[in-house]
């Protein structure tokens, strides 16, 4: 599917360097490894700029030690989302340089020497409550090396305490809005910024936001340009998008 | 229902001015006219302390004519909302009088004298697309006795436009916020205002602000004290509101 | 963001009373007070004439007492809703004065000296299942220096024991109506009443009630005029409506 | 399926009055007749003790056409209901004493003596827009031979207005209340009748309405007891049960 | 609001039998007993034909005996829907003629005296998981005086087992028909039955059952007449009007 | 994509009849033809066994008549669904061999010889109104090459109308049921059937049918085994399914 | 309503072999098993060629037990979905050669001398967390005799894991596509199988993936043909049609 | 707003080259221009990196006419969505150089001198309706600066096709996913692509694509990293986000 790397492949065939069978095989096995229950995608990191990520939910400990062995072997960075506790003191008997962010409930593995963050993103939340999928960006983008800035509480009901941040958000190169209940910051943000605004609707509040529907609502009708959504409370999401704008090249 | 008429009236019967029967048909058909289509509240403005209104949608313009008669007669002010200018035409043929306000599609058929405007209720919008909702507001506030201020076109988006206006929020007694898309700007007006605002979602957007669904769950959820909602499109409910709050005796 | 302010401001610069880098320091941290996890709005005091209230879900029990020692110090009443017992027990050891009311699951922490309540805010609930709505409003109203009476468990299906409290409200500032399942009981009270009606749905009922969402559309939808609504379960948010109409300058 | 036309046709078969395959036909065929668009079922009336009904959307007036010839032939009285001005015209050229009742936008085909009309349908409507649904209930409900009472426009925004038919809700043996908007109307007759109520939401009204949604909610979280609720707009069907309780053997 | 009671109260008052203030009163406080957190209408009985009925959820224990007393001081039936357990205890302890209906989850307590049940209820479910709902309306009928007859787990995709109680359904006064999942049994019941069928949606399925959503409008949509509906898993709701359709004069 | 196809192509490679170049070209360009507007997809047939079907909706006819042009020229059958008349005009003009099916709104051009229709697919509709999504089915089925038998109008109410046929359910390979309003046919036909039902819901209906979600629900929800679904109104995705079952190897 | 037995069943009567009575009971009787809370199905085996199968959620143990007894007393397979382990183990206690299927939560009681699987059942799952449904998809088809491939953790966002399996989906007879998320899997496989595509939504996901609701609509959506559709999570449905297609005449 | 002017004024202030009064009237008046109807944001082009752009639905073709005017003499480009022809007639005749993209449905009027397209954003629509959508996008984009690459009618059911161009995703800077139906691409090219992707649902589809609700959700719920998304329709905004990421410093 990537066509430089088919024509490698067709031009070692041609050359009698390898064999058809070969290359079929080649062709369906090389770029994933299937471990039953998961077939690993190795080839992301070429692909796509980034390696794989573990989403935990639904995967027993024993499945995210599984694979995170496969990503560690193969030399990556492993970064595993929405991990409970128990799933980190497990990855933590096996890799001692293992680190669970609490907030974020992330654990990540990083190789030793991790490279120094470059560019600049910015994290806006509008409430306290938002906080924990706002630490689910800050930390994502940060494993992917980009640098990270906080702004968090500054709802649009004050406008003056999100008015102090507007230098912050003048200078990013990315912008991750995190906001429930009436998610409005993401609009208010989004015609302050000079650079792309990636919106997280949350489901903090109650009533009639309906688990998150009337921020993401919110976010999707905005009247201000430059602004795309992820699913409701998938900080990760919106952080792996701001680390692409932020590094054209990841890794 | 009222207990100061009913206790007059069983005063009236404890002293044999008024027989028991006259008082039970008293109690029945004092407080509206039936017209068959339509029972008319002559009740209403001494109980609520303003003119029962006609919604125009689904009633024939012979019938909005009738009841409009019937209101005429009792002396009271009239206004016809989402009055097509056909009604208009038909009304403005018996009381030349009429006036219809294009934009707000509603017809009033005022009284000679009318009481200067008292107060101060803010209407602001949102965007351009707002504004019939936003003069359906301020026609339906002015005729209910109101001084009206507007401020129409001023978006989160570019919010410096809003705060230009932070005067007039301030020294408002009520304010309505009329926005479609994703209704912020009630949020950020209720985090300036010192008064009630009442905020109007409107239909005004396409794909999933779903005929105004949006802005009605952003302004529900707002993180801003003091605002409370009304319909989808509804400016005059809110603008009832509104001058119930500015001036506590209506007429 | 506040004229007058900014006047004031400007015009020290200008007699030299203030330098440049001095202003832009008021003006940035000024009105609120940054903790990290939560900005502080001292500020909205003087803006919307109620102190900043501190809404618990999602807040550890660190971050409320934080919170709350920051009003406390800055002279304020604390009002914290939906706190849990738990909570209180923390409050309560620092601030011997604060008080938790159970039904309203609200935390108050008033100043010695209150001035006398004033007004007359009228709450209605429609079953006995509402009262903890009821009395969230109830205690926000009281707190918010109003005058509050209550009528519990009135609902339409005998609408002779909602008669019987026409003349409550016949003398009410403002209604706040509480009601769950149908939520039939806004548009009754708002036929009756002569003052604005808050209506609170209620996530009371079961099966196609969705959680307030038939109360909150049958209140959206009513046919009565002077009545807006806030989101389901927001007791809160309806009393601070009704105390901004009650006593126009709250404090 | 009706075991005592199928004990007679058994018997028939054991006296050998009746081959197998006659049985076999008479069972496939006799209960309706096929006409390859629509299989009219004569056994309808036999069954459930009223005619078959034409629904006229989706039918061609050549379809209805036909459908009613089956009908009239088979002795039976022909209602069509939501049946176009023009589909009238047509039935009108065939069968001269076809009426059409305009609101209610039924034709209907009646044998020429009709019985008297028996018992005491009534039927209450919240505004002038649900009339149209109201009188497809009368019309339909006295096709099926009952005696019929109307109370239009009594919406509880004025709850006089209702208060003063409350002896004809006291009176009757079921009562259909049709209401738009927020549909409140039905939980209030409810607590005032002493028959089964049923109730028809109907698509009056705007923005949160949801075209219907939020009557249909209202009635079937109604916390008056004997409500029950048919489809939107659906008048006819609340006619048909009123009359089945109305008079437990309709001819 | 009872025009006969209104027409006797009036004489006595224009007699001088009652004087103003004492008539007031009357009007006031007579229909309902005001508890506080409930007010008990006693006036239903008379006014609609069957005492008031206790709804558990939302209720303290404390509460459900309270009103249980005061209904019982009144000399009426006590039927006490969706108790728990733990409320019957109490109420077993205080009143040991009180009664557990487990399946049903409904607490009676009956006068010594019953009348001998009458007229003929029919209840179908669908399946065995709507066993509890179908007898919450079975105990419920009964109750209420009604003779009932039942037939459960009759789903649709065996129709054999349904058509087998096809005379049941035909010898009914009315019919309760209790399905979750798809819900169709209302349809098929609907075109075998000659009385009123109240159809139940419950909520028992999975995924797109959506707690009842799903057979709640293939209820409301049935193609066959003389159908209407109740809430979701409303088994009291569904008996109650069966009871006053199957013996008008009901109690 | 497919794997044999690749391994020949490698073969020629590693065999020198075909240059790398060439292979890339024909990997990225043989199977389907860029139009432009369109990728007309001529490797669909042998992929999946039917020719790629033209949806007109949305297309110029213009368009339709390139498109069609393309399949023509590959010697494939030709099957426009939703096709207007004005579209079948133009094809018309240009294929006179064309057939427009006027209930079933498809345009067919079909190869001078078909082979003979073979095995058993029934196509069942619930009322008259479902006929033209119930003749799309039937036309798709037989141009896709499979025998059609129809039983239309067969609805639940009258249950002994689709008993009738249940010869005609027992005989099948596959069904198709189209039925809107409350789509209960499906779980009976399902029950009756020994073979795989696929389930049509039709948007015919009104006000809680919400346009067919609530046959759609249903369907899904179905108590009786072997039913799956297409989506609302999609005759062509059922008989689609039901040719595949018919007759394993399509063409 | 199997016309065949019918007919023998005529005859007889008509031979004096069988008294009207007899077969009157006989027609009622025979079908099916009545239990009280359970009607058990021994009919459906003739009818639809399976076993009936034994939903447990709603159901007690106890009635689980009771239902397999009678299905094995019959001879029929037993299969008890969605059975939670202490059901198991009371099964397991009875018939000792029951076995539970984790994953899949599913027990079987399969007779001993079960029949060589045939055909070809693919079933593909999109991620980890669907492993569930997958599971029991495959021991449905299994159970029902079909011979079953698995390609599990084939997601598209590594479009090159999926094509790798691109030889199993061309050869399988039917494929069962179980995905969460988005579920754009299913329109992938369809577009690359040559044969019926059952495609299962499921709850994985979280936030816009509302409970399967997102995967649903997707699959109903496809642009691929011969893709149908069963409930959120039910691998059980979707097997059951996929073991119809793969083996037409299923024991 | 914006610190850096701010400072400036403020150190005019206090060198005394500014008076208070001009200070403020500057702050207020300079960002935008109050038209009454239109608050133009001349502001915005500094602020957030691209001119305001006209939003035609809901604006007269006269006011379109006027804020065009507005915009013109800033000497910014204008960009107008979503305008119907006749409002292009009119701005055409005002200013020559205007041009119409037909399936854009998009006026621009353009400086004479445009710098040249710079970087590449790439636009893949699904099917052939999805064009016009796709056009929107590609016009803006190219109105913004970039140069654009389309790749149309790539849907996933014949994932070859896609797979074609892989080199083209490979090559972006960004994407531009345009899907309706079921919106599968988005995922696919999600994997595909090293660059953020920007998803845009369509209203393309019928039935349970809801208006654009089915790919929305598919989209939210991408299991791909990298996608955001925007509102439905929203070429426009999509290509928006793409410039900036395209060319950081847009014009």
């Amino acid at each position: 599917m990537d066509p430089t790397q088919l024509r490698l492949l067709l031009e070692q065939i041609a050359d009698g360097r390898l064999s058809t069978d070969d290359a079929l095989v080649r062709l369906k096995h090389l770029p994933f490894e299937d471990m039953g229950f998961a077939r690993v995608d190795h080839h992301r990191a070429l692909r796509s700029g980034a390696p794989e990520v573990i989403y935990c939910p639904g995967k027993t400990t024993k499945q995210v030690v599984a694979i995170a062995g496969k990503l560690v072997k193969a030399g990556a960075n492993v970064l595993a989302t929405r991990a409970e506790r128990k799933v980190y003191t497990a990855v933590k008997r096996r890799w001692p340089r293992a680190k669970y962010h609490d907030a974020a409930r992330i654990i990540t593995i990083l190789k030793p020497k991790q490279p120094k963050p470059v560019g600049n993103v910015l994290v806006v939340c509008a409430g306290t409550s938002d906080i924990p999928v706002a630490e689910e960006a800050r930390v994502t983008a940060e494993t992917l090396g980009s640098r990270v800035t906080t702004v968090y509480d500054a709802g649009v009901a004050g406008i003056h305490r999100l008015l102090a941040s507007a230098h912050e958000i003048q200078a990013a190169n990315a912008v991750v809005v995190v906001a429930g209940m009436e998610g409005a910051l993401a609009s208010v943000v989004g015609g302050m910024a000079a650079c792309p605004v990636i919106a997280v609707p949350t489901s903090v509040g109650y009533g009639a936001s309906f688990g998150g529907i009337a921020p993401l609502l919110t976010m999707l009708n905005s009247c201000a340009n430059g602004i795309s959504v992820v699913n409701i409370d998938n900080g990760f999401g919106a952080a792996y998008c701001a680390s692409l704008i932020n590094k054209p090249a990841v890794d």
